[in-house]
């Protein structure tokens, strides 16, 4: 009794009395959504009319819903990101959009008020994930995965005062990259540092440039690695003076540090790193950033961010915000935290700032009054006559069948110009056109809608005819 | 001041003082995940260690990680549906994972118990969507959209008791596809149908069967078109009889039929539906179904389910738990519920139970032991040799830049075997090889995982060969 899936659980329930639920019952949930909108007219109808409008219909506040322009754009900018994540050997993984409350509980420092808990409804304590980092680690705590290179992207939810001009939202589009395991020093570090190079460079959003920073990395020589302060210092004036690529080949000049055994050591990861992104062909886009800092004992190696460095490409072009686009760095505690007894794996990890890439492509469109296609149809078909809805019916699922990506208007007996005027409208390449005179003759006019030209195919022809044309284009 | 990327919120402001913050903070919730997990370790060395495992870390009840193995399976699956839904024109939309909590209440009848709240933290109301209908209609009517041909593909919630062995959760995946808006009759009903059986042809699961439901056509015949009930019954004696795509055409050879003008009025959706389905070439895989049943006044139209009808392909296959895989059916009523004139959206729609697909294509992947590929990489760049970490990351880089996907060993010296390992378990198909020999000559191996073949490929010609060889794949 697969028919199930049309009745909701408890109405079965009434109608079965006694049996059991079959077999066939067990994915009704997923497909009965249509039923339950059925359901709801009911109630409706149930309710006197006044009653359904005592709210204003709206998204909550700091959501918003993608529109199709919006949702062409993001699939776009996640292509580029989720191509590269892949070009590097990642896996995808995906976690539930909630975790269990104690799992977020202490991850997020004084941020934990603006996490999203779920109603006590009985059973568990559930809270909705504040980023994609914490769940992954929960992950490889709870399968004891040691080592692992995967990329996420997802909704994650804040309870932040929205400025929805400035694109910042409650729910808002993660994308991070991670290595998790224990591997020789630098190396997966570099790599992300590469990673975030490829996807800015990919996104084509002008220049930028990837700031570590330096503070951090001089506690982690002083207090990890023994290093005198007043050496550490003597690097750090290299670091305000020469930043990036040229640092270590500078610092290695000077006797100070040179001959001094104790730098030489506390520079090793530094060295390390750089040597790996000239290898990479990046190093130019990474700086130390003086004003860059953390200050606390916790952190446990490299952290950087990305920024753009100016207006994009055209001067006509109103200023944008620049900012932030793209943070990382290594986190070596956290899926110890999950583990009974706090075994450690190192993880160093990136989150690419999509939503703020979001706003700035979608005000660049807005500046250059691109027009964006919101469907990929390739080929419309169209009648000048009446009564051709069957022709036109047969004709498309022809198209359909050999995969072609194709409309027509859902009326009897449409005129030819609206059905044009669509094509125009919405950017659709091809119009194949059928009449009284292409029947009798066993052909099809193909229209291309940019030169209006028009050229009669045969009709066993019209398949591979526009499918040379498609694979032209 | 880009760089607060890196601290949480509130630590800027203590280190800040007074300054507001500035234009380039806008985003910096999207890209600081990797700075609060850090901040995470701070809570954790404050907290004695004992305090840490006083949970079981798993996920929330009735949900699930998607491992890597599955997010393959997954992402292909939703690959053949999303392409279906784009070549019938469809446009994405996205809709906040929660609404306000009004916009589900009396939609879901006595399922309402089922939807999760949020938490009241101040402010809205809020609970999780339980479907993807009832936004897609909220976004009509907010939007004064009043025609629209969307598809959207999201995670839905709902409490009910999971019984996680049959493949049922409280998280899961719905794909909709609808067409909002006023038109001729049963040309949209049609082409739902028609986007089921190419989506389920599209994946290969074997046979199936679109049942519409008889008792829901009846009703529409009897109660809105006026049929005599007598009438109704002969023309549901022809169903019962044949179903199908004959049953037209047999009952306008039945004279009590095709004589009565009353009758064939009734008839008249149901020929045309009938039509349609036969130039789409899909007639025979629709038929009527005596047991299905609504029973409930508020229908407006065809409601119909699709079925798998057997075990697919292969005897050796264990049984599966055959069932309903997809549903769909109209609703002209709920636009109107929440346009404060009741200003009416005829729509009608479908949803793959893709969960319910992603559970037989798994238990079909485990029963023929087929492996599966977690990750896309092309090209392993590997040494025999110590000390060959530069040119192996000189190397990647390069295939990088040139888009292909490849891996290296995060190790400065690791050993050959290992190394061809990797490959062979990964499935990966090329190998690039680079030693002291191959240094000199100024060439690279490149070599072939499935046929061990090794050909020696001048350095410059590299990137062009490996590019051929995987064109050719």
């Amino acid at each position: 009794m697969p028919q199930l899936g049309l009745l909701p659980g408890r109405a079965w329930t009434v109608l079965l009395g006694l049996l059991r639920p079959p077999p066939g019952a067990l994915c009704i949930r997923a497909v009965r959504s249509h039923s339950q909108v059925a359901e709801a007219l009911i109630a409706s109808q149930l309710k006197p009319h006044q009653e359904k409008s005592n709210f204003t219909i709206k998204t909550p506040k700091g959501t918003r819903d993608l529109s199709p322009q919006q949702m062409v754009v993001r699939e776009k900018i996640l292509d580029v990101v989720v191509s590269c994540f892949k070009r590097h050997g990642a896996k995808g993984l995906d976690t539930p959009a909630f975790e269990l409350k104690e799992i977020l509980t202490e991850k997020y420092g004084e941020d934990s008020g603006l996490i999203y808990d779920l109603k006590d409804q009985g059973g568990e304590l559930l809270s909705l994930r504040y980023d994609l980092t914490v769940p992954f680690a929960r992950y490889l705590a709870m399968n004891k995965v040691k080592k692992m290179k995967r990329y996420h992207v997802g909704k994650v939810w804040r309870r932040e005062s929205p400025t929805i001009v400035q694109g910042r939202y409650r729910e808002f589009y993660q994308c991070d990259f991670d290595i998790a395991g224990q591997f020789d020093p630098m190396i997966p570090d570099a790599e992300c540092l590469k990673i975030m190079c490829e996807i800015l460079s990919g996104l084509h959003l002008g220049d930028f440039l990837i700031k570590i920073s330096w503070k951090d990395v001089r506690h982690e020589m002083v207090v990890k690695k023994g290093l005198a302060p007043e050496v550490a210092d003597r690097i750090g004036d290299y670091v305000q003076c020469h930043g990036g690529i040229s640092l270590v080949e500078q610092m290695f000049q000077d006797p100070r540090l040179s001959q001094n055994k104790q730098a030489l050591e506390g520079l090793g990861d530094l060295k390390l790193l750089f040597e790996y992104l000239t290898l990479f062909g990046v190093a130019e886009k990474v700086s130390f950033d003086l004003s860059l800092a953390r200050g606390l004992d916790y952190y446990t190696g490299v952290i950087y961010e990305a920024v753009l460095l100016q207006t994009p490409v055209h001067a006509e072009e109103e200023p944008l915000n620049m900012g932030s686009v793209a943070a990382g760095g290594r986190y070596d505690g956290l899926v110890g935290m999950f583990d009974p007894r706090g075994h450690k794996v190192p993880c160093v990890g990136l989150s690419i700032g999509v939503e703020r890439i979001f706003s700035i492509v979608e005000q660049r469109i807005k500046t250059f009054g691109e027009k964006i296609r919101t469907t990929e149809t390739q080929v419309f078909v169209a009648t000048p006559q009446k009564n051709f809805l069957q022709e036109r019916l047969k004709l498309i699922a022809e198209l359909w069948d050999a995969g072609i990506k194709a409309e027509l208007m859902y009326k009897n007996n449409p005129k030819l110009l609206p059905q044009l005027h669509y094509c125009e409208n919405m950017g659709i390449p091809l119009v194949v056109i059928i009449g009284e005179q292409e029947l009798k003759e066993g052909v099809i006019k193909l229209r291309s809608v940019a030169s209006r030209e028009e050229v009669a195919i045969k009709r066993e022809n019209l398949v591979a005819e526009i499918q040379k044309r498609l694979s032209e284009s």
